[in-house]
């Protein structure tokens, strides 16, 4: 019986990179958030502290900076396809790469009613992701965003569900849903004339959409018919995963006050938090490799 | 030599609360996180235990919510101000109080171009704020923001600085300058059809506005133009106080690599990081009195 | 070419819950947050918005608080069994489950040098971590921490790593390595005389000795010793994963001042970090099935 | 009506210092976040953007650290003393500077029994802080700390409140009590001999035992009671201030389920919170000055 190196992975984590193109008066703003993680034959650097394989994560950071200057990072996935084929194709004894990015959307600054050229403020809603991945020969892009907190204030029930011996929630036919959305679709064949930026902006109004109209019965549900939308939509999505807090707003209780409460003041609670997942998957979507193998967390 | 009590004061932080108008199809959607501090005579409390003069921050709690039904939390300054006399006209032995007021902006959904009636996005960018004092019979309104974050890629200089012998900063003509704006503004005199929205609107405007157009040679400089164009903007406006952190962006070296970067590729860096606070005020402006005394940190 | 449902699961996340108890003058405090999640037969719940199988997430939370009554959560491990085994066991279509819990440490506090009977203080270091998964007829404990921040001022080396045109780290021999570990081991056969706790101070004693006597010529390799160790003290871990940033501590160049810096004085870094993630495993292990399966996350 | 410059300064914040003191085999490990505010001639830097007198943040962040090899920053009121000092009479146009110094707590490893020579274990408890004020000619130290988790499971009663209309809260004999504290004591002759580190173990002491030998009837007296405890014990503190959130815990109500819950079973709740602020003063003690003038926040 032995004890024998499992499943390993390294890189650098989260390089905040921001790349402005100035080639005229009229600059733009790109602003991420840049990880690396390089698999392959690094064995020995664990074993026996032997680096001889080993790209330092400072080099993996001094080139997710200089890449920013060859391929423009927007759209992002094009620049993390760049940036991991380099790791994999460019550096010998790299076989795989996964390349994580956030980005954080600017607005450009309006002042007298015109756009202004260099100034810009920080749009803060979701944060968009991409992981980018070099699989052996097998290339990977998963799109997608987290913190997306979308709520509705009616067109909520949750009743007829099992009830046990410790079970007190009451069912109800009106009620908030709220959550702060994380969302990864994964694409089958990332053509070189994808338009990333156009599919990020139609998936994302797809399930906005979805679950606005859709009348729900649960977050389940609603969650299942959101990924549903994203992939009737793009047929080039192989595969949609959703995690979704259900953030709860309980009604508070006036019994006791000279007021009436008709589902209008609500507490917004921070914890505990349904947690809900789902994801949606084409029958004959071709096979996820490393797509979904993660860079943080464990291996 | 004896210790007495010094300055005291008790309340009830971070009520979080969501307040949904739905007296039509139409919902609209109020979220805040209230909170309320008391002052009076609360010695017995401390010295001795005795209660008898204590309202409960658990009723705090109750009353900010009824409140919101009782006076529509938005404007939240009005919601603020009346929540602020019900604690010190109506509650005997309380002499004064201050209301802080988060507000979180969400944004309607559109469905095929058209806005959905009960369907929300968290706008997520800056915090509405607002404090309301009653410092005995005087009536304060601070109203501000925080975690405004703008950024100008060009139009920033730093030179011609103090230098010592621990100086080993290069003076340059062309940065990148961003920071997460903290304002607050204080009324003197907050009249009952005060449009609260309207101005909260046109100081943040104007300031943005500053920002960008101000050729800047040091982030003091700039916080101040901002501060004087709010003022100028609002002559209600007594005084204005800015804190920002100069949120440092690092051009990163590529002497050693195969590019030029030539104010490009920047590194945004978390800490350490300037911290430039400034003031405008009137000078007659009316005296402060308790308005900046804060419900949390140190009495 | 149809679209459908993938994995799913739903539960309760972060029940905050603390159990004291009181069975004489000398309290005991156990302050966990637990988290459930249920799977199963719940597809109709997705597609449909039928909930008949749907144990709702707010009894899950009921039944974790009664649990900490009916079986003590000290160890967690036992708690957690019991739990997992209640909803699985006992409520009907209910096929797997997975318990996660954080347990945060506290010490008794001492008056006059003698312990108090009902008086703590957090502790705070690292926090412990335990998932419990029920997965058919199998049963997994992971047992783990996480936030164990550890750092060694000498005896760490970084040199003859693979240098390419991106390369600007320079090799030392005398570095600070310092890392905020994560680490989970999987036992083979949880037995039901297990000692938990004893096992939990024994497997991050023999880590925390391997990282210090460690000559460390790469954070890999300091990861496989220290996994390595745990399995070697206790032959029922069939697994250990770890994943540790590499968090970096320049030395600041002191080169244009009047003093030399010879390892002394560091600048502790934010951002970016190294992140460096291993595994050790016996290579007759058992399966591990879906004891590696996350909670949160995506599916 | 002229708009004016109002109070400023600026500094910078957040800088992470390590220092290591290796004369022997035996390290030593100081662990710091240094920021520093200038106060003086300033004015023309925000008024026309003229930086002659402006010393540049980055210098200041220089100079912490050159400041960490001069005097050893253990303890760190010394150390930070001498570096308002610096600024103050070393820097020609600085009239003022407040030193803020946060402290990281680590403990030495143990290998085998024996203390290992460079090892440490973050301990992470509270953390400890350190204002130093230059103000004109006078020197204020304001010693503290933050995060202090405490909680005592019985010995706390809160009864015999005042009563109002939206007082729905019911009187207990017998609650948790539980706050994260910060408490911050000022110096009246900070004499060049004090012992900083044995004050600060013993005010620490000095309010832990109260916190846990009174009976409580309120977090209000709970708070006076500790700080007369410092000042009792320390003859040279001329003040304390405290700031505590009431953490509830809230008993879970098992009326519906088949066990009773009789003080065992609680929900840590989140927010909102109750926040009680206290100080506790000498009738004599010396004017406070600029002591308790704060860097972060508005000015």
């Amino acid at each position: 019986m032995a004890i024998v190196l499992g499943p390993i992975q390294y890189g650098k984590a989260e390089t905040r990179l921001v790349r402005i193109v100035r080639d005229t008066a009229r600059h733009e703003i790109t602003d991420l958030s840049v990880s690396s993680a390089l698999r392959g034959p690094f064995g020995p650097a664990y074993l026996d502290g032997d680096q001889s394989n080993v790209l330092p994560t400072d080099t993996q950071k001094n080139t997710a900076f200089v890449w920013a200057k060859k391929v423009h990072p927007d759209p992002i996935e094009a620049y993390g396809l760049s940036l991991a084929h380099h790791f994999v194709d460019d550096v010998e004894p790299v076989e795989g790469a996964r390349i994580e990015i956030e980005r954080y959307d600017w607005t450009r600054v309006e002042v007298d009613g015109k756009p202004h050229d260099h100034t810009f403020v920080r749009t803060g809603q979701e944060v968009r992701t991409a992981a980018i991945v070099l699989d052996g020969t097998a290339e990977h892009v998963v799109q997608g965003f987290k913190e997306l907190i979308v709520l509705k204030s009616t067109g909520s029930h949750f009743k007829d569900f099992l009830v046990d011996e410790y079970t007190t929630l009451q069912p109800t036919d009106d009620r908030i849903m709220a959550t702060s959305l994380t969302a990864q679709w994964r694409l089958t064949d990332a053509a070189a004339d994808t338009d990333w930026n156009g599919m990020y902006a139609g998936v994302k109004a797809a399930m906005v959409s979805r679950f606005a109209t859709l009348e729900s019965f649960a977050l389940q549900q609603t969650l299942w018919h959101m990924g549903r939308a994203a992939l009737e939509a793009y047929p080039a999505i192989a595969e949609i995963r959703l995690t979704a807090p259900n953030k709860h707003h309980f009604l508070v209780d006036f019994s006791r006050f000279d007021e009436p409460n008709e589902n209008e003041v609500f507490h917004a609670d921070d914890r505990p938090y349904g947690l809900i997942q789902a994801s949606a998957v084409r029958d004959d979507a071709a096979p996820a490799g490393d797509a979904w193998r993660p860079f943080t967390g464990l291996v």
